[in-house]
């Protein structure tokens, strides 16, 4: 299987804070936190946990430059 | 200035293709490549060149997660 | 510093509801009201507050157009 | 008809710029000028040109805040 | 009155869970269940109810492609 | 692999428009046509071609309302 989203950060989730529709995932990477929001439908269904290797995923559209 | 924009990623440009419209920079992070797409204008207006130390902006909802 | 994000419309926060994940960030600007759903944490690591001047921050790929 | 999206913005259209695939589009609108990339297949189904009554269209998990 | 958003998907709702910021809408399509984040603001001034006709609104910038 | 984006229609590729930078790919679902924006280097990447079978992926939060 292939993707068209072009960024795939590998990481480690080191905290998961929960509300009844969306989650807040922090994921620990080589170039620092890397915060995700994502329902809590999704948290449940691939019984994400603290220290699960991942990857964060994020469309290059999303992607800002700061200079 | 503070900005509620969770995830900035700091890097070195290392490409910038452009159409008219967008164009795509590739951002050498400790975590890989990151691709942005923004408006050529933005291009312009900040004079992004090949070598400068930028930081990758991302607002937590736009990270999915991958496991 | 300077930003690739193209739109910064300038105005007061009116109102704050947050939940433990997510804010909502009710913004009053020259063209009206701007709503915002931004992370809990960011309220909190910023110290948001009613009456504070802000700018609402939107990337170009974001806006649509009605006619 | 009613629409989930919080963000519409009234403004004037004063200028398009356009690829094959995607167009810029700036509208005029009393908090400043808002930038928006849409599809040229829009721009030409809905027959935009500059001059055109619109509104920006935003949806509040895309609007950022700067302090 | 027309809209840019390229995509819009004709389906029903068959399930809205709620927190006080966000509420997460799952919508019955042709294609399979499409689930949206909104605003809880929005499922309120828009009455929405399970068993409503509506569309999913994506913008094509959002869509990405998996093969 | 699992990936918490919610939302994956499958369909068939039915036309590529591309500039340098990004490209137009229209999918044929059961729903109805589903259009995606995405760099030119996926669908280079990837071999995307008319007539392969794809998934339209959409995360929730992209996903509007309109009744």
């Amino acid at each position: 299987m292939s993707i068209s989203v072009r960024n795939r950060l590998p990481g480690t989730i080191e905290r998961i804070v929960s509300d009844k529709v969306v989650s807040e995932i922090t994921i620990q990477t080589a170039a620092g936190d890397v915060t995700s929001i994502i329902t809590t439908g999704s948290v449940k269904r691939m019984n994400l946990k603290v220290g699960d290797n991942v990857l964060a995923m994020i469309k290059a559209t999303e992607v800002s430059v700061e200079k």
